[in-house]
């Protein structure tokens, strides 16, 4: 199976778990005049959409860039990837769950751990796929330097304790996790893949390295 | 109608339905210290999410394999194709059916023969695609041997009872009959289609494989 | 524009369209033993969701014939096609509001004639797209006759009064009216547009057909 | 990243969002006889649906333009992108609160001023895409002229004090408010982009002007 397809299979799932994150947002019904303290109170919602919202874009931008870096796509890594997806599009149920227990005052703790257990099955998942790839060898683009390659697994594995971590400071304060998700989405916007080199190969033609051999 | 079109409406419709089965997860509201307790009384949203999304996943990737065997679609293929969909489209009402009468602890049995009886119209319904489009014959790639096309028309005929022996087991045990689905999801991750032959033609140029010969 | 843009947006609504029927299908929360019945006295759910998957799927088809006919997309054509995708996003409501009021057992007329009337808009916005197409001429693929284009407009215009036809059928009953959409899907299955010829250009070259002449 | 790939990102969004509408609209329950008065009743529903459809479908279409004059994304365009997706993808809940206090009869100023800010965030985003673009410079397209790029932006600009100017509407009337809106989705339609210069490369090799020159 190509890498565009299962791109394009991705995308939809990325896309759509970032949008139904809306349906979490709902109209509260209120006596008339409350209307405007009641969407003030709901300030939890709005956090843990926006959090939620620019994860879930992140990580498509970033696993679009690991799939650029991969040739062929074997059935390990399709599952790899199917499990991947299913952590990423579960995301709009912790993201409801932390929202109304920050509302409700009770309970925001193990709601806030339960959302960042969410956040890293999909950091471990997603780490699955490059390292899977990595160590197999022949399924990574030849535009990719295996040495670098291999270094970067260290990056990847070093995000995984920092969500720990997280998951750690829920028990002090589910805000300040909620706070701390928000930064490491930040950090993922910076890549960490070792460069894709294209110079030996036109955009148009990416099936037929041979010409640049 | 060309594959690549067909591809691209049935990705939606399997992207969609397996991201929609995160609204079948509802967040509990409880009093103060039972969040704990009754999320993990609610372990049937979570098994019943996590084999549905997998099935979906990897009845995805055959459906995937089966169309790049095809060549050419006509409008009976698209019917059932669209049948087919509406199979996988459902897939998410069945799953809380199960998920919600295995918490509720009665009537379990036959919310489990439910998700079965839709588990197998999604078989059946898929198997007739593979089925019309190697009896039609000129509809199949000619990458692919029509002999061995014929033959693995029997191994789709071997799934089916299967899908009826665990609508069986829902009689013993809902539990058991969603394990055996889980199971029979795994099985269908072996490719058992006619190998697709594309040493004769570039990738780049998949509908003139005539300039290789 | 070209009209691979125009079809991707397209086929996500019809694919999300489809796909979204399946929440209507609520799962009914009742006492021990009385699920069987329940699900079996909820047959307008059911019959209502394949009425509008089919119809969905089937438009999705002919919406593809016509865009595969047409070159050049043109601001009025974008507009005229997004009316007609609003008519496509709207069905879940009417057909959850026929399957209600079906299971209610009162003012069914009026929601089959709202459902019809659903159909209707649907049936008249998509003949709108074809007939701005033809009336305009520098629109249509050259593969397309002109006289042959025209003449498909009347049965593009004769469609619609069976619609209506069909929503005054629903003052007799809601069921009968329910059955013709069924039948009028069908119909739609034929293909009624003129065929595109396509003898005298490559499937890899169809912006570049001055090569053939 | 290629331009293609965030247009499928985004296309999925907008599809995903316009189609959602339709879950606001709920079926209502009513005594026997009442139907057709509740129906007509809601018709706030119905003209925020057709508003904010209408206000998705002509933004994608817009969307699309900048982005055929933006030759190469870089991280900060993803991020706006993404910040800008979020914006749209929202758009269902201010949707649905303006339609439920229209209805509810208090507390509407508030709720249309609610779908204006929501309105406001996604054009002022919107256009922080297209002027980051022309202010990098790099980044464009080379049909596109870079003076009437930069002209462009104050078209742009001006756009935002209309939402605003709307938001101030709504102290006076909700519905006024919703029907500025309209008219602004409107204005839209028209095309105030530099146009780009096609003519000096073909369509089927956009990566290699090169070859033209």
């Amino acid at each position: 199976m190509s890498t565009s397809r299962i791109e394009a299979f991705s995308d939809g799932v990325f896309a759509i778990a970032a949008t139904l994150l809306v349906l979490e947002l709902k109209v509260p019904h209120v006596e008339p005049g409350e209307l405007g303290g009641t969407l003030l109170g709901n300030w939890p919602s709005y956090a843990t959409y926006v959090v939620s919202f620019l994860v879930i874009g992140i990580i498509w931008v970033n696993h679009h860039a690991v799939l650029e870096r991969i040739r062929k796509v074997d059935r390990p890594l399709l599952f790899l990837n199917l499990v991947f997806l299913m952590a990423v599009a579960v995301i709009p149920f912790p993201t409801a769950l932390l929202a109304d227990y920050l509302k409700a005052g009770h309970d925001e703790h193990l709601a806030a751990a339960v959302y960042g257990g969410s956040m890293t099955l999909m950091g471990v998942t997603f780490g699955s796929i490059w390292t899977y790839a990595v160590l197999r060898g022949d399924l990574l683009h030849q535009g990719v330097d295996p040495v670098r390659a291999r270094r970067s697994l260290w990056i990847f594995a070093v995000g995984n304790p920092l969500y720990v971590l997280a998951i750690g400071a829920s028990l002090l304060s589910a805000t300040l996790a909620l706070a701390i998700y928000a930064l490491l989405a930040f950090f993922y916007l910076f890549d960490v893949l070792p460069p894709l080199k294209r110079a030996d190969m036109e955009e148009g033609a990416p099936e037929e390295p041979e010409s640049a051999l």
